[in-house]
Parts: structure tokens; C-alpha cells; sequence
């Protein structure tokens, strides 16, 4: 009898290894074949087994662009031959990745999914430039928005003056190619112009860049820098606290990526301590 | 001469082990200190030497309830005794988590600290329960708001109903004592009363419990049922996906949390496949 295949998809994280999950980690290592993204980290694949079938679907490239559609039959196709897949996406799969789609589609196929979230880059980036995403003396809320069709319907210029009266930060994604046109709708929206701004390029990794302004010359402050995207832009008085807090840049930006061979190291074959299930209600031993 | 002493604030992900990080249980391996939040699985404190001196510091509970002054003072006392502190928050320690005003506070006293990002809840759980927050048929922006003053200055009814208007799902974290002011507050703001509405308890635990309604219902449902916190409530059509994607009830909620020993599983040494650092063009071996 043909084994049942299973499609895990799993969210990578930012860019930064050590931000990847356990279990991540162990679906990963279990995996037959892997579909990641272009966004992903390539130093996560080193974790499949050398037997695994490893499938690029970078749909960002404009050169060799693959369709979701395209992506949704290998998924399909793979999982029918039994495989035990895994669809690695940057950041979360369900936070502007599409994954909501791809399990919506193996549900409809009676494909057996399982949703593994990850940490997403839109508040991990920030707070590696040390710019917490909220804070109480700021805000109660943040609100995060993709800058262009990929992932999500684009937006309109109605919505874009609606989120600009939302209190609270807000975090664009993908927004570096239209960031005129979003500065500008969220000024003509109501949104201060002195509001502060943030831009990071390749954010968790030893590439992260900064560039720090205000939403009306945040946009040509980053033409300028000539930053490579991925980048992800935060607006609100928060960015003000990277002054204080930021931390990662200022040791030369060394990304904590676990090379492989870590995980295998002594520190891991440890005694156990085993904790009761439920909290106790120890304070200090 | 006394060591450096340093606070790692590392996220612990919503309650399921296996979202944890892998720069988190690295550094939870190698701490001296451990001083954690009401909300974190307990099972992770497993997972810190058996000599690390671990401390509760439970801002929820009323009863011992520890005011952050306190947890602050405790961060710069272990930290200037030379001590690696590993500060464990449930989700992500800058999502709601007071992680920016730990960083800041460390920042101003001269202590050395990382932060660490964690997978939030908001959209983890929301996973869990077969809801992805955004999906390019419905929505281009998701915003995450707090239901009561912990964490956050508490929203008044202006902020409410600007809320209201925004486009794309909304996510309200600890909003369950204040669940009919909120969702009064949406409505009398502008959103339809027969938008869809889940209510997600312990979420990504076996106990994982989800209530569905509207905004008019939600709130009587919820009390009905008489859902314990924490709990993640979610606003809009996503909501609908759950009928089709929901995955993790349906195998009676049967979570990942990895035991403790399978990190030191024998797949963990599996020989490894040492990759290219830049993204190879390869498409299928």
C-alpha cells in the first residue's frame, strides 16, 4: 500500500538560523522533498537529509518566476507519491506567505497539512535594528501591511488614508518599490510628515543596513542609500528608541546563525532537569 | 576581575515547545539565571542547567503579582553580578511583551543584552486553529491590538473607532474580561455586526479550544463557554477559512511539543550537507 504523503508548511524566519524553530528543525531533517522560497535562508537546506529532493519556487525572481499555480501541483503532486514534503516560506507562513492558500488547496485535495508557524520578519527585523515594534509609553497597537500585489490584493489609495489614521506603528513589508506613492498617501491621509521612519535591508543577517528619517524623506533617503531589498519599514515613534536600544549593528552586525555542526555539540547531551507540567509556584531556588 | 554579565530577552513562542527557537534553547542551555513570565510553557525551564537559579516573575497572577520595577531591578542585579540572565516571555519579548523597556532600561544602565524574537501568538495560534491572519482574497493589512492596560497603554473608545475602519483582519490579544466594551465599541465604530469572530483559548496546547461567532455574538458566546486565558481573538473573514483548514483540533489537538531527549535524537547527527551561502540557481536534483 502507498504510505500517505503529508505537506509541512513551515515558516523559516527572518534570515537569522538561530530564529528557526524546533520544530522546524526536526520536520526538516525527517524531510523527503523541500520547496523553499527565494527568501529563504539557503543555510537551513544544509539541514535536510542528503537524500531529499530540494526545490526552488522563488517567486520574487523576475528571470525564472514560478507560479503559485505551478507550486500548488508540485505540492499536490509530491504529497500523491507519498513524499513526506516540506514548503519552507521566509518569516510565517500565514503572515502575507500565502499559506493560507496552500493549506486552503491541500484541504480541498484531502491532502493531510500541518501549519508550522515561524517568527516573522516584520517585528524580528525591527528588533534587531533595536526598534521594539510596540512600547507602552507609544502605542497599543501595530498594524502591518504588505507595499505591493505580492501576497496580498494591493491596496488602494482609500485604504492607504485609513491606515494612516490608525493610532499605533505601523510595519510595510515589501514596500520599497512604491515607497513614494505609501509616504505620500499616508501624509495625504493625515499622517504627521516629522512622524519617524525606519527602513532595514536585509534585517538578522551580518548585510543588515538601517536608514533612519521621517515619512516625508524616508523615501529619498533610501534611494539614496541604494538599499537591496528584502527591507522592511517601520513607522512611528518607536523608531526613536533604536538611539537607546539598538544592539545588533553596533557589535558589526554578527548574526547569532548557528553554524550546523552546533546543535551536535556537547552543551546539547546535558542532564535533564524534568519539570512538573504545570507552572509551579516556586519563585527562586 | 568580575565577568560581564549579560540578559538575553528571548521570546518562548505561544506555548507549543516546538516553535521555540533554536537560538533560544541554546541560550536557556548555557544560562545562570532564568527569569520567566506567567505565560511560558513550563516544560522549556527543562531545558536550563540543573545549577541555573530560575525565577517566576508572574505579572498575571494577583495573587503574588510581581511589578515590573521589581523584574527590572531583579535583570540589573543578576546582570552585575556577572551573570548570563536569559529574560523568557511567551510570544515575542517586543509584541506587547515590555521587552523595548527592559532593552531600554539595560541600555541606560550600561548592561550588555540581546534580544531574542520569539513566534507570536497572534498569528501562531490563530494557525492553530485554522485560521491564517491574512489571505489574498480578503485582506492586504492585519493589526494586533491589547485588550487591557497589561502590556500597553489601554486604548480609549476614539482609538476604538478608528480601529473599526481599518481594512484587513484585527487581533485582539488578552481581550477576554473586556470582550463586550471591545466588540461594542467596533460596531458602534463602523465594522458589521455579522463580521466573523473567533475565540482561540491556550492556544497551540492540547487544551486548545476555539469559539466561533460575529462581532454581535462573539462576546455571549465566549462567556458561555466560559473559555479560560490566555486567549486570541480574531476579526474578520479569515475566520471563514477555518472550516476548511482547521488541522490541529481535528487530530484531537495533539501537539508537537518535542520531549526533551528528541533533540538528541539520532537524526540529529545524521551527516550534513554543506551548502553554498548565496542561493544556488539549482531547481530540482
Amino acid at each position: 500500500m502507498k504510505p500517505e504523503g503529508i505537506v509541512y508548511l513551515v515558516g523559516a524566519g527572518p534570515g537569522d538560523i538561530g530564529l528557526f524553530t524546533l520544530r522546524g528543525i526536526e520536520l526538516l531533517r525527517q524531510a523527503e522533498v523541500v520547496i523553499y522560497d527565494g527568501l529563504v535562508n539557503p543555510d537551513l537546506l544544509g539541514y535536510a537529509p542528503i537524500t531529499a529532493e530540494i526545490i526552488c519556487a522563488d517567486k520574487h525572481d523576475r528571470s525564472r518566476c514560478v507560479s503559485q499555480e505551478h507550486i500548488n501541483a508540485q505540492l499536490l503532486a509530491k504529497a500523491r507519491e507519498g513524499k513526506r514534503v516540506v514548503r519552507l516560506k521566509g518569516g510565517d507562513p500565514c503572515l502575507f506567505g500565502r499559506g493560507g492558500e496552500e493549506a486552503e488547496m491541500l484541504a480541498e485535495a484531502g491532502i493531510a497539512f500541518e501549519l508550522v508557524p515561524g517568527v516573522s520578519s516584520f517585528h524580528s527585523v525591527p528588533a534587531y535594528a533595536g526598534i521594539p515594534v510596540t512600547h507602552r509609553r507609544y502605542n497599543s497597537s501595530v498594524t502591518v501591511v504588505t507595499g505591493h500585489g505580492h501576497g496580498a490584493a494591493p491596496l488602494d489609495q482609500l485604504d492607504w488614508a485609513q491606515l494612516a489614521r490608525v493610532p499605533g506603528t505601523l510595519v510595510v513589508l515589501m514596500g520599497m518599490k512604491n515607497m513614494r506613492q505609501i509616504t505620500a498617501a499616508l501624509i495625504d491621509g493625515g499622517r504627521a510628515p516629522e512622524t519617524p521612519a525606519a527602513v532595514i535591508s536585509q534585517g538578522t543577517t551580518p548585510r543588515q543596513r538601517t536608514v533612519i528619517g521621517t515619512l516625508a524623506t524616508i523615501a529619498a533617503l533610501v534611494e539614496q542609500a541604494d538599499l537591496p531589498t528584502p527591507a522592511v519599514t517601520v513607522i512611528g515613534e518607536v523608531v526613536n528608541l533604536r538611539k537607546k536600544v539598538a544592539w545588533f549593528e553596533r557589535r558589526n552586525g554578527k548574526s547569532h546563525a548557528l553554524p550546523v555542526p552546533s546543535l551536535n555539540s556537547a552543551a546539547i547531551k546535558q542532564p535533564e532537569r524534568h519539570l512538573p507540567a504545570t507552572p509551579s509556584p516556586l519563585v527562586t531556588r
